[in-house]
C-alpha cells in the first residue's frame, strides 16, 4: 500500500523537527496510498481539534492526489466542487495537506498538519514531504 | 484534566442567572481540558436543537482555545478555514462558546451557551467565564 | 416535555449527595420526556467512559419506560430482544436508568448513572428518582 | 492532559521493538488523559482493521482506567456490563489495552495495541506501558 512505515516516520520526524524550529505547536499524520493511517505524533498543548483535522487533511490530499488548498479552491460557493466537504466522512479543504509521491511520480501516501496557520500547516507538510520526496 | 464539577457548576449557574435576568432560554455546557461534558442544563422550554449547539460550542472553544466566533471569522467562503466545521464530528463556529483559564492562563476548560441570538448566547456564555476567571 | 430542569436539578443534587455518601464517583444524567438531556454532572475523576454510559442510559429508560436492567435481561443472547443495543444510536441495558414518573404516574423522564458498580449505579439513579417521585 | 509526546514515544518505541522481536506486526496507539490520540504507528502489512481497533482499545482502557480484558470478563453474556460495547462509538473489551499510570499512580493515558492474538497484543501494550512506568 504505498509508503512504509519507516518513510511515514521520516516524514513525521522531518515535520517535527521543522515545527520545533518554526516554534508551533502541531498535529502531523501520515497515511498510506489507501489514506489509512501510518504514523501520527501530537505536540504537546497543540490544539486538540487539530487532531482529527490533521488526519483529515492527509486522507483528503490521497482521496484526490492534490494538495489539500488545491480542493478548497474549486469547493468555495458557486465553485465546481462546492460542498465536497460533506463526502467521505469529512474533508478539510484548505492549506496542510500533500500527497507524497513514490518512485516514479506514483502517489504512495500523503501527510496532514495542523496546529497553526494554514501557511505554517503547509510549511510543516512540505517538510515531511520533502523527506521522503527529496531521497528519491 | 483541568476545570473541577464545582468550577463548572459556579459556571452554570452564573449563566443561568445572567439568562434569567435578561429573560432567555438557554442550553449550558461546560467542558474540561479535555473536551469533555462536565456539566449541562437545558432551560425549560429553550431550543430542542440548541442542545447540541451549546456542548458543540463549548467543545470547539476548548479545541482551538478561542472564543467560536473568532473561528467563524476564519471559516468564510474565502478565509482560511472555510468548511472547518467538517471536523471533529461537527464544530459550531459562531458566537456562544468561551474558553475557561485557570491560573497562570492555562486553558482548563470551556462554556457554551445556545438558545437566543448569538449577542445573547456570547453574553451567558461570559457571565459563566467569568465567574470562574474573576474569581483567581 | 415533562421534567422541568428544577426537578432535573433536584434528582442530579439527590444522587450525588448519594454517590458521595456511598463513596463512588459518578456521571449523573437526567433526560426528559422527549429522551433529550437536561441536566448533567460528571463528578471529579470519575470514569471518562461512563459520561457516554450515564446518558445512554437516561435514554434507554425513557425510551422504553423501564429501568435499563430490565431491557438487559430480555437481550440476552436467545432472549426476545437479543441485539436491541444497536438501535437508537446505541442503547445501554445493565442497571443504572430509572424512568421518573410524574403525577397520575405518566412517565416525565428518566435518570441515568454511570461508575461503579452496576449494583452501585442503580443506588445512585434511584436517589435520584425518589428525590422527585416521594414529592408528589 | 497527562502523558508528554515524548513519553508516548518513547511507549510506542518499546512496544515496536517488543513487537519485531516476537515477528508480530502491530498498530500501537498511545491516548493521553482526556483519551485523545498522542502517538500511533502502523507496522508494515500489519492488518488493516486492527488501526481502529488499537485506537479504540487505548481509549477503552483510559475510559475506565482498567485493561481492556478486565471490561471483557464483565460485558459477556449474562455478566453485568453486557453490551457496554456500544457506548463510546464503539468499545474494544478484549486484551490489548493498558491504562498508563504517572507518578503518584494517577493515570496519564494508554496504550493499545492490536495485529496478533489477544495474548501477543497485550504483551506488546505491556512492553509499552512498563517503558514509562518502570521509569517512574
Amino acid at each position: 500500500m504505498g509508503i512504509t512505515l519507516k518513510q511515514a516516520q521520516t516524514a513525521v520526524q522531518a515535520a517535527h523537527e521543522k515545527a520545533l524550529e518554526m516554534g508551533v505547536k502541531m498535529n502531523i499524520a501520515v497515511v498510506d496510498a489507501g489514506a489509512n493511517l501510518v504514523a501520527f505524533i501530537r505536540m504537546d498543548d497543540a490544539w486538540l481539534g487539530s487532531l482529527d483535522i490533521s488526519i483529515k487533511k492527509a486522507k483528503t490530499a490521497r482521496f484526490f492526489d492534490m494538495p489539500t488548498g488545491a480542493i478548497g479552491g474549486l469547493s468555495q460557493p458557486g465553485g465546481p466542487l462546492f460542498g465536497i466537504e460533506h463526502s467521505n466522512g469529512g474533508l478539510i479543504s484548505f492549506p496542510g495537506g500533500i500527497p507524497i509521491k513514490g518512485d516514479g511520480g506514483l502517489v504512495m501516501g500523503a501527510i496532514g498538519v495542523s496546529g497553526s496557520t494554514v501557511e505554517d500547516d503547509h510549511a510543516v507538510a512540505e517538510a515531511g514531504q520533502l523527506a521522503i520526496e527529496g531521497k528519491r
